[in-house]
């Protein structure tokens, strides 16, 4: 399997950016997650002055073999390919929030279900015409795994060849939010009723079946050898998470930051984390999803989101949401007076 | 008094932008809170293309006779003047915030305990060189209470005239978070202890102290007839959080969308929504401060704050941050493309 080598952070630094946040014009810890995420941002770049340039998002879109049946998802499939036109003619939620934002964003065909020929502004990074169906089936192979893996891994290693060291991660895959349930349920070691949520919108009739269905792929499962991350990510998928996580990898390895969106991102990270624990203090967590598992998720990897605002949407929407106050955070430790440089007096 | 006379929202146009909100390419509800602020604004201006234009911030500053004491303060009364330079000057957290995200910063002195001459920059509204201290008479006169409502009022006008339909307020003023707490023990009808914190960082011994004073202002005047809202502004002050009342209620006769920040700001609302109800659906409320009291404020105004920070700078602070996630309500409902327009199916 591709290797990835990510330096631990070094801590060396961080008494003399705590020193430069605490002298601002500001009563100590004032600017509260700002001042933590100053921090981070700084610890990640080892510097006093830490700079975002070029912040990207990038869409990975995979279809699944058990969207087909059509029990775990109120949409089509076709929908993932509809959505993917959708986002390379700038209609969609990510395109007009990233667009404000000043992100770039990059959409790959990780393995779609379809065939887009050589379509301007897409990225083809296409392992298989989808997942297999992992009630039959292991979702991929092997082999389509590490290649997943490393591909995620080149188009991230592009774009930062171009001078990018933010960078957020999306994702669209009809029943994509069944394999990141999967991946939960496995990784954090907890129940599958509080992995399965109600993806893009399934009613509660649909929402039972979806749960009926997760635990039938389990137990089909059981008597394979699911011990390790590697083996849940090709038993239950998606193309597009195992691109996001060799992307994720190969990001913390270039010490960039890292925005990790919703449920099934964080399902990517999951699995990066295990592949190398040293990814972790290179994310920013940027909200909490309305995905019923997202919270525990998130819990599990002891990270703090920045927003709370609801959204279940995926495409990397909450990151591109959540940047500007990513950049705020480097903003006031760049921009902003020092008590001494602006002659205002000091607390008693 | 003065009148402001603010137009209820009609309500008529709330179904044909909900459903302008829920034919947006993304599954019903998935923005989350975004969505629910794209149905105020559009409330607000009752169009179903709102347009958030030329954002400005004003932050009002204003001296506090109880601060002279030091028995609320940490800081010297002349960090307020201080910081009214550092405005000035650019440097100050509200600056670097509100020029990030394109918003124009003005800055009024309503009543700083300094002769700033002439100063450039500064708009000069000045009611007093700072209230009187309430532990042995009332802030301020009902003269000087009118006046300062009625110049914040211009001033918002003023700024209305020159194109701005979105408006946030922000303050300064050291002593201030113990006019706010007298303020919200009265018109919340809370005990002292659960609105009175640390402000600008008041150690354990300092907020103890600032409890026990803030009971003998309110012991002193036990027997005066504090009986309304505007005898409670006069009382307590002070003269920003009056302008800072008197242009919320301007903002919304204007049917202008309202930024309001943190405890102090929250606190003039407090006022301003017992002069004219009315303004409350024309506010948004960008944060939950880590200002002890400010969570039971906003629970009880009934609102939703967007973040969650633990910030607690004032200034404007919190508005600042959050304005791209109001815009971020307008980005989608005028630019994404719908189901119909981008030929995505629907959910079964």
């Amino acid at each position: 399997m591709i290797d990835f080598n990510i330096t631990p952070i070094n801590l060396e630094i961080k008494e003399k950016l705590q020193s430069k946040i605490d002298g601002k014009t500001k009563p100590v810890g004032a600017l509260g997650q700002l001042e933590e995420l100053a921090l981070q941002i700084g610890l990640i770049q080892q510097s006093t002055s830490p700079e975002l340039k070029k912040p990207h998002i990038v869409v990975f879109a995979g279809d699944h073999g058990i969207a087909k049946t059509g029990l775990v998802n109120p949409y089509p499939q076709e929908v993932t390919f509809q959505m993917v036109m959708n986002f390379i003619s700038g209609g969609a939620a990510i395109n007009v929030l990233a667009k404000q934002n000043n992100i770039a964003v990059k959409v790959v065909d990780a393995g779609v279900n379809h065939d887009f020929g050589n379509l301007p502004g897409l990225v083809n990074a296409k392992i298989a015409l989808g997942t297999k169906n992992y009630l039959e089936e292991p979702a991929m192979s092997t082999e389509q795994a590490n290649e997943a893996i490393q591909m995620g891994a080149n188009i991230v290693e592009e774009i930062f060849t171009n001078g990018c060291n933010v960078i957020g991660f999306g994702e669209m895959g009809i029943g994509n939010t069944s394999s990141a349930a999967l991946i939960m349920h496995y990784i954090c070691d907890m129940p599958l009723e509080n992995c399965v949520g109600k993806g893009t919108g399934t009613n509660l009739k649909q929402q039972k079946t979806k749960l009926q269905t997760l635990k039938k792929a389990v137990d089909k499962h059981k008597n394979s050898n699911i011990n390790n991350h590697f083996s849940i990510l090709t038993t239950f998928g998606g193309l597009e998470i195992a691109q996001i996580c060799g992307g994720m990898l190969k990001a913390a390895e270039k010490r960039m930051t890292i925005l990790v969106d919703g449920f099934i991102t964080t399902a990517a990270l999951l699995i990066a984390s295990k592949i190398n624990p040293n990814i972790l203090p290179y994310c920013i967590f940027t909200h909490c999803s309305d995905e019923k598992g997202h919270r525990a998720m998130l819990e599990f990897l002891n990270s703090k989101p920045i927003l709370h605002l609801n959204m279940r949407l995926g495409e990397g929407s909450g990151a591109a949401v959540a940047y500007p106050i990513v950049l705020a955070a480097c903003t006031f430790l760049n921009q902003m007076a020092s008590f001494e440089s602006a002659g205002v007096s000091q607390a008693k």
